[in-house]
């Protein structure tokens, strides 16, 4: 059956070198997949993401980024995720539900009373099979970010937004045996062998 | 203090011309005001308008139709109507929550699960001081509403929508006294007569 696989992780953990490489893996077992990023993913999520990541003067409510978030997400799963899995390819995704929790609830410290309804519509008990968050101090993370070029609203926050981020990644982790941690300060080769080695156990997991 | 009224009702009830009204009636009374329309009324929250409006070959999920409605009146409220009557303006909005409640709530059925908790992160106990509502039979507005032009996605729904909506919009009225229903099936000049009958109750009350 097909599965979804989610990277997670702070600015500059090494998420999109971590896709690569599930791609690289996912393509040399003859895995048909397809791969999405929240916030955004459909036509209509993308002009979301366009608004929460917009650079404007309006301020942009914590409650409408969070209405936003999964506004984005309702439209990826229904349209994209779901239908994808129903037709047997794989999803791989860059970010999904726990990014919402973390930046979200732990970030913005928005209260459950009002995530956990929402969440609840929305998702209808649909997680990802795997998720891999690649976890590293944020002071490391954005100062790897900042290199790359301009850090856009949200990776403009203070740095304590990021540790109450990451908190909250390491919680969900803890508890949930679907979420596997990488450590993402290491050397790049080091990184890259924690994430066939998690992947490695887990296919031979579900086979 | 500066006041906030609102104008509700479906299509064809009339909206337009009771908001025309009223500004008039303001404007007699030397009353500074602006005007908002719901979904909408500030940049952030046209852009969400023009998802929730738009025309595509993507479904616009029931969920994310109601975190849209919701985003934009956190926008709406944040940035708009609290500082405008912040600095003793009042404000006269085409729509407000209400219409989420009729709508969404009604429409397309909703849990009040979702709603609430979403509703009160928004709101926090902000409401209208008053509300008229244009009250009449579906039919009867939509043939006005065709009328005057092609039929927007949600005024194409099929009339059982519109009969829940306006069960929940006659259900609030009845529960909430800063709610006034005025028959707009009537003609216009009495349905006008309404309108001033319940402006003048109503500015006598809160003298």
């Amino acid at each position: 059956m097909a599965k979804f696989i989610v990277v997670e992780g702070l600015e500059g953990a090494g998420k999109t070198t971590a896709l690569e490489l599930i791609k690289k893996v996912l393509t040399e077992k003859d895995i048909e997949f397809v791969t999405t990023r929240e916030p955004g993913g459909t036509p209509l999520a993308e002009k979301m993401r366009e608004i929460v990541k917009s650079e404007t003067d309006e301020v942009l409510t914590t409650e409408a980024e969070l209405l936003l978030m999964y506004a984005s997400r309702a439209q990826l799963i229904a349209n994209v995720i779901k239908p994808a899995l129903e037709q047997g390819k794989w999803v791989l995704g860059d970010r999904h539900d726990l990014s919402s929790l973390a930046y979200q609830g732990g970030g913005r410290q928005v209260s459950d009373e009002l995530i956990l309804p929402i969440r609840n519509a929305v998702l209808k008990g649909f997680e990802p099979d795997l998720t891999l968050l690649m976890d590293l101090d944020p002071r490391v993370g954005l100062a790897r970010a900042a290199e790359r070029g301009a850090l856009d609203r949200i990776e403009r926050e203070q740095i304590e937004f990021f540790d109450r981020t990451r908190a909250v990644y390491l919680n969900n982790a803890k508890q949930n045996n679907k979420i596997k941690v990488i450590d993402a300060e290491l050397a790049l080769p080091n990184v890259q062998q924690q994430i066939i080695d998690e992947l490695t156990c887990w296919f031979d997991d579900i086979h």
